[in-house]
C-alpha cells in the first residue's frame, strides 16, 4: 500500500494489495481464535474441530438482485452478507465459528468499498465469535458475494422435518421490518429510518437458535424468504399443516407508518416479509417455548400454511427465477 | 418436473424444480458418505468430522473471466470447478471430503446446462470420494460458480512457508497443457485436442498431495496461476529463493505442436502456464522425492524465482485486476 492507500480502484491497486487491505481490515476487528490452525493465505485454512462435526451453509448475494449499491453502504452489506449465513447456522440450533468469503467485483470498484465490506463481514461474524478464515477475490461484471459459514451444535441439530401435529409454533426476532424497509426504498423514500436500517442490516437472534435446540425444538428455520413461505418449507418437510394466528402480532409503529404511507396492510409485511432472518421453531408444548419467543401458531394434520384457518392468496415470499 | 423435463430455462422451471433436478443429477453420481449426517435441503449440512480438524478452501469461477461457454461444455466446466478446489486440499497434503456449490446464473440459462454442470461437479468430487452437501442457486447477469471444499489431512498440513535452502523442488502432474489449450482456443482453433481437453478439464494428481505430505514435503502449492508465479508465492512465504532447471522438462509433443503453430517457445507454457493444478512441493533431499514426481529445481538463500539462474522478464502468471 502506497500513497494511494485510501483511494483507488481494485484495478489500480491489484489483486495482492487488495487482499492485503482486506486481511488487514478484518484483522483489526478480531484476532483469530485458537482453533484457526492455518488462516488465510495458504491453499486452504485448517481449523480444529472439537465437537466431532461441522455444520456448513453457503449463500450468494448478487448485485441488483439481493442488494443495490445505492441503497446500502458496503459496511452494511458486509453485515448483511454475514448475517444471512450466520442465521442459517442458528436455525440448526448451532453457533457459527468460521466463514469463507468469495468476492467477484468489477475492476473499477473502489478499494475503500471492498475494505468496508470486509469490515462489515468481520464485525457481524465477531458478534458470534466467528472468524473469516479464507476466501477468493476475482473480477466480474457485477458484484457477487459468496459466503460459506461453518459452525457446530452443542446438541443434535434441529432440522426442518421434525414438526408434529399438536406442536406450537413460535418466532424469535423481528419480522416484517426488512420487507417494510425494502418497500420504502423501492419507492424512492429513505424513512422511517428504523425499517430502512432493518433492511440494510438484519439483526438475527443468533443466540436463540441454541436456546431453542436446548428447549427441545422439534423443527426450526430462519425467515429469509418470508414468514409464511418459510413455514411452508418447514410444513412440507415435516409433512404437517401449520396455522398462524394473526392476532398475536403487535404490528410495530414503523410498520404501521409504512403501511399507511403506501396504502397496504402492515400485517402483510409481518406475514410475507423475508430477510429479517428471525427464527421460527416448533415445540411439543407451550411450556417448552423459551422466554422471548412469541407463540404464533399451531401444527396440525395435513399440509400447507393457513392464517386463522384461511389460505392467503397473495404471493407467499421470495423465489428466484419466478416471473 | 413435468413434460418440459429435458428442456426449458431456469426461469421456466423455477427455483425449486431446478434445485430438485440438480440434486437428482448429483444423487445419480454418488450416494452420500456415512459422515454426511444432514445433506442438502435444510438450513445447513451437518458433517461428522473424525479427524479433529477440517481443511477449507473457497474459489469463484466467473463467466468470460475464467471460462467461456463457447469453449467448454457445462459438464467439463463442472469438472474443472470442482478440480481447482479439490487441488487446493491436495496442496495441503489433504483429501477433500465435502463441497458446497453456489451458482448464480441468468434466468434464461437452460436447465440442462445446469444439470450437466452439477453432474460434472459431482463426478469430479467422486474421484476423491467427496460429496456435494449443499449450495445456493440465484439469478444473476453472468454465471458465477462459487465452490467451497472441506477436507482433512492424515498428517500435519503442508503449508507454503516451510521451504528451506538446500531443499529440492519437485512437480507432480501435467504442466503447461491447460495454457497451451487456452492459447489454441483464444486464437479460434480447436486442436490439438489433447491440450484443449486439458484446458477444459484439468486432471490434478490428487493422491500425490497426501503422498508428498507422507514423504515429508516441507512446502507445497498447486499450480493455478503459473509454475513460476506459484513458486514465487511459495518462495516469498518461505523466505527463500528458488531456481528452476528448464533442462529437466521434456516438453510433450502437443505443446511443441502448439508452439510451432503459434510461433512461441513451448517451454513458456510449461514455465508460466497455470490451471493444470499440478502440485509443486519442496523436500529436504532428493531421496525424499516420491516416485512419479519430477525434480525441477532447488531452494536457495535469497528471494524470488529464477530459471537456470536468470530472472525471466515475461509475465509470471495470472493475476486479477491487472492491466
Amino acid at each position: 500500500m502506497d500513497a494511494a492507500h485510501e483511494g483507488g480502484t481494485l484495478a489500480e491497486h491489484g489483486e495482492f494489495a487488495v487482499i492485503e487491505a482486506i486481511t488487514a481490515a478484518m484483522g483489526e476487528v478480531r484476532r483469530p481464535g485458537a482453533d484457526v490452525l492455518v488462516g488465510p493465505g495458504d491453499d486452504a485454512a485448517v481449523l480444529r474441530v472439537r465437537t466431532g462435526h461441522v455444520v456448513v451453509s453457503s449463500d450468494l448475494l448478487v448485485e441488483d438482485r439481493h442488494f443495490r449499491k445505492a441503497w446500502t453502504t458496503a459496511y452494511d452489506l458486509g453485515r448483511r452478507a454475514a448475517a444471512q449465513n450466520l442465521a442459517d447456522i442458528a436455525a440448526m440450533g448451532g453457533t457459527a465459528t468460521w466463514l469463507t468469503v468469495g468476492l467477484a467485483a468489477p475492476a473499477d470498484t473502489p478499494l475503500a468499498w471492498v475494505r468496508d465490506l470486509a469490515r462489515g463481514l468481520a464485525e457481524e461474524a465477531a458478534l458470534v465469535g466467528a472468524d473469516v478464515v479464507g476466501g477468493d477475490l476475482t473480477e466480474s461484471g457485477e458484484i457477487v458475494i459468496a459466503v460459506t459459514v461453518l459452525g457446530s451444535c452443542a446438541q443434535s441439530p434441529v432440522l426442518r422435518d421434525g414438526a408434529r401435529p399438536g406442536d406450537v409454533v413460535a418466532l424469535a426476532g423481528r419480522q416484517g421490518w426488512a420487507a417494510a424497509g425494502l418497500a420504502v426504498l423501492s419507492r424512492g423514500f429513505r424513512s422511517p429510518r428504523t425499517v430502512v436500517e432493518a433492511h440494510r442490516r438484519p439483526a438475527p437472534p443468533y443466540d436463540q437458535g441454541p436456546v431453542a435446540a436446548q428447549a427441545g425444538a422439534t423443527a426450526m428455520i430462519d425467515v429469509s424468504d418470508g414468514l409464511l413461505a418459510d413455514l411452508g418449507h418447514l410444513a412440507r418437510d415435516s409433512g404437517v399443516a401449520i396455522d398462524v394466528d394473526p392476532g398475536v402480532f403487535e404490528v410495530p409503529e414503523p410498520l404501521h407508518a409504512v403501511g399507511a404511507a403506501l396504502g397496504v396492510d402492515p400485517l402483510g409485511f409481518v406475514l410475507t416479509g423475508g430477510e429479517d432472518h428471525g427464527l421460527v421453531a416448533c415445540f411439543e408444548s407451550a411450556a417448552d417455548v423459551p422466554q422471548g419467543w412469541l407463540r404464533i401458531g399451531t401444527v396440525g394434520e395435513g399440509e400447507g400454511v393457513t392464517v386463522a384457518g384461511e389460505t392467503r392468496s397473495e404471493p407467499g415470499g421470495w423465489t428466484h427465477f419466478s416471473s
